[in-house]
């Protein structure tokens, strides 16, 4: 492990994260808020940390990495970056404590959008505009901004891209690196503008436009109101967000080939094509069960709120317009499940990814294939191409390792007993937060649902889930490989 | 597929139950109850369907399957053997609906021990037997059964073995299968015997340590009481149960070894020890947190409830002498946890088997191994011998689909509100009820309790539960493949 290198790209992030920071400062001193003495101190802080990088920086022909640190690394770097990002909101003691702060800033970076404030609408709109940017930055991938901004060889990068971008398999759209992160960056930042302006021309404020685009774009979920979008009770914002929220959970590649003239190449795409059917499947059934069950007067209603929702837990977004805890159980069911599924590979959503649930139920039905025909050699494809062994290995991998997580994570949980309002089912709020953290979604069921936080829970309780959410963005190897000792030791080349 | 020799073979296994009914049938014309007319009628009906078979029996030189056929058959005739067993239920109007009269009889042969049944005391003592019975049978295989009694050749009976007997792979302990199984038979008979026994020696009346041995010998869980073993109140007796229902969850290979002096060999079974390891680990978090958490007024007291309660979900039994709904969420997580983990392949338990978790454990953490070091090739090890791939194969994909089942039938038992005391949580109850049936346990939390049953949910929902309980006992392929159209094709070859 080159601790020097690793130094060195530390005090640039700092910098980069001071520099983002000098925002909300502006933004502090336009509004004459309380708060930029805290932005000062952090930014002095990052300052700081990058002077001392750059005096520990190595000679520049020992600044490489082995391709297997890179899991470690990015693991490392997303918790350094949440640890500076947290001060803030904990220096100007809108957000006191310091587990709450990380709690709150690594929810914003892996875009989950859980929170443990109880009242949104009482914090300083430069913190709020911080939490919403942290979504944005965090959305497209922390590192993939550092490496689209700096200078930096391609061995390096692709070995911490690799680890950051979330799916089964990572491509790259050009053969550059640096290319293809500034290709993402330039759709992502086009796509948070349309947005913007869309949402200003539905009537929504200038400021909150920009902060719901960003975490719409990120599909974090943290909103400027306590009602969330719901504050608003505009169906033509409701309808842009849910058009909006599934697109940012599609493969960005999916732009790219749109961009080059490759429109149909785009649209067959498989992974694509499971994500809207199983949209539009789950739409359709609760909305039925919303109109048997009587929980909103019209179809009109049930449709509106059925589709918000679904669109905004499938795409881990995390956003409300209803109480989704008060639907009929087989509604909520659903709901966890597409929470687990999430979108696409590749896009700003989290969850498990529909390609690996595509990969896991091909290969799972081609084992039971293979037990009626012995002889067969079946073969699985995604896209008319081949799966190799090696991804196979790693989508099944993860699979159980998703699994054990969960369990491991449920059981944490629930050590303590949090402080909750005690008519909801504690079984049902800890599993359902394991899942909504795991899967950077925000809200859960029971009482951690889209009219609830997460201040109930411990000290201990909070530490896990920000765990969950560093594991779900990153899926699972960098968190798990961060606490390898094999991962530190110091290598004879590199 | 070759239906004459199915129709054959129905046959048979028709005659064999309607022997078995005889025991419950002389019980009822001694204790003068008013069932015999029911036990009459099934018999005369098995009888009739085994002349039928008789009847339509193929030449002997046409007495075979192909391989691969095995699968869809064992689930078909699990299917016949729970039809005609659920016919005295019915028929004496004891339980007058024949779905709650399946659901009891898979129930039973599956060795669930979930009831729809309110108060188990008000049923005559000859339906309790029989209850007991089909748990005992349904334990070491119905198959097992017909293979170690009928003439049979190998070929087709290794075929429905596989299918039957649960766990990752399959070994025959002597060269022929009808020895092996007569030998597995041997060793169940002779420790079903010696708890019978002991029971009575603590004092439980003849029939109730019959039943009761029945039920722990087959980790089904079907009690003669209302209050389960808790209705004895008796310390000694449940120390007896609770080691039997360990010794029920081991590999019978284990007890062969010691049989033929391997005693070491036999003890240093990797999944013994894991089995063990895991059952102390969680008797001791879970005394712990009944002691801090001042459940039971004594830490002795915590560790009597802890111990038999554990060992009772662990191997997948379901008695019950506490209502663990009370203990707090850590405890409950912890028991929905061993449920799935569930007892050894090759025993009496079901879940989904200790070895599954080695191996499944053991290839992630290879498979997080090889990322790190590309170049290794790290070889899969249990008790020093190499898992081949194919092997490993089946374990993945059955984990797979046992999570997408467990998900499935939550959602499909979720579609109608079930009538049951609105305190509980639906989820909760839901998706333990799920865990409970496909883990072949009995008693989940929330409605489904120790102290609770199942008649509240509505048709839909058992037959789903009916069905997981199948899936669980039989690990997914054989039902699954009874429903593939493949499975029934007539192939040239037998």
């Amino acid at each position: 492990m080159n601790y020097r290198l690793i130094t060195f790209v530390l005090g640039e992030i700092a910098l980069i994260v001071g520099a983002l920071l000098c925002i909300p400062l502006f933004i502090a001193l336009g509004l004459h808020e309380d708060t930029p003495v805290a932005y000062a101190v952090a930014i002095s802080v990052c300052v700081a940390l990058g002077i001392l990088g750059f005096a520990l920086r190595p000679p520049k022909d020992k600044r490489d990495i082995r391709p297997s640190s890179g899991f470690a690394i990015c693991g490392m770097f997303w918790i350094f970056i949440a640890l500076i990002g947290a001060l803030p909101f904990c220096i100007s003691k809108h957000i006191p404590n310091y587990i709450d702060a990380l709690f709150e800033t690594v929810s914003g970076f892996t875009t989950t959008g859980a929170s443990i404030l109880t009242n949104v609408e009482a914090m300083p709109k430069s913190l709020l505009f911080w939490r919403a940017l942290t979504q944005w930055i965090g959305g497209m991938g922390v590192l993939v901004f550092v490496i689209s901004i700096l200078p930096r060889n391609d061995k390096m990068s692709t070995a911490l891209a690799k680890a950051e971008i979330p799916g089964p398999q990572f491509g790259k759209l050009v053969s550059k690196l640096r290319f293809t992160t500034r290709i993402l960056y330039a759709i992502y930042i086009a796509l948070t503008l349309l947005l913007v302006a869309i949402l200003c021309i539905c009537k929504m404020p200038v400021f909150d436009s920009f902060c719901h685009a960003f975490s719409t774009a990120s599909t974090g979920g943290f909103s400027v109101k306590n009602a969330s979008i719901a504050a608003y009770n505009s169906v033509s914002i409701e309808i842009v967000i849910t058009i909006f929220m599934i697109l940012f959970s599609v493969n960005f590649n999916i732009y790219f080939f749109i961009l080059i003239g490759h429109v149909l190449k785009a649209l067959k795409n498989e992974e694509l094509v499971w994500l809207l059917s199983i949209f539009v499947a789950v739409v359709a059934i609760i909305t039925v069960n919303l109109c048997t069950s009587k929980t909103y007067s019209s179809v009109g209603e049930a449709l509106r709120y059925s589709t918000f929702n679904i669109a905004s837990v499938m795409s881990t977004t995390g956003y409300g317009t209803a109480d989704f805890t008060t639907w009929p159980m087989l509604s909520q069911v659903l709901l966890l499940a597409v929470m687990c599924i999430g979108g696409s590979a590749g896009s700003t959503a989290g969850g498990m990814k529909v390609s690996r649930l595509i990969i896991l139920s091909k290969s799972s039905f081609l084992s039971v294939k293979k037990t009626l025909s012995p002889r067969s050699v079946p073969c699985l494809k995604i896209d008319g191409k081949p799966i190799d062994d090696t991804t196979l290995d790693n989508v099944r991998s993860f699979f159980i390792l998703y699994v054990l997580i969960v369990l491991i994570s449920t059981v944490l949980v629930s050590i303590a007993t949090p402080n909750f309002d005690g008519s909801r089912s504690l079984f049902e709020t800890n599993f359902s937060a394991v899942i909504a953290c795991f899967n950077n979604i925000g809200p859960g069921i029971g009482a951690v649902g889209p009219t609830g936080n997460y201040a109930g829970y411990g000290i201990f309780a909070k530490i896990v889930l920000t765990l969950d959410m560093l594991l779900g963005r990153l899926e699972i190897l960098p968190i798990l490989l961060l606490f390898s000792p094999k991962s530190w030791k110091r290598a004879h080349t590199a």
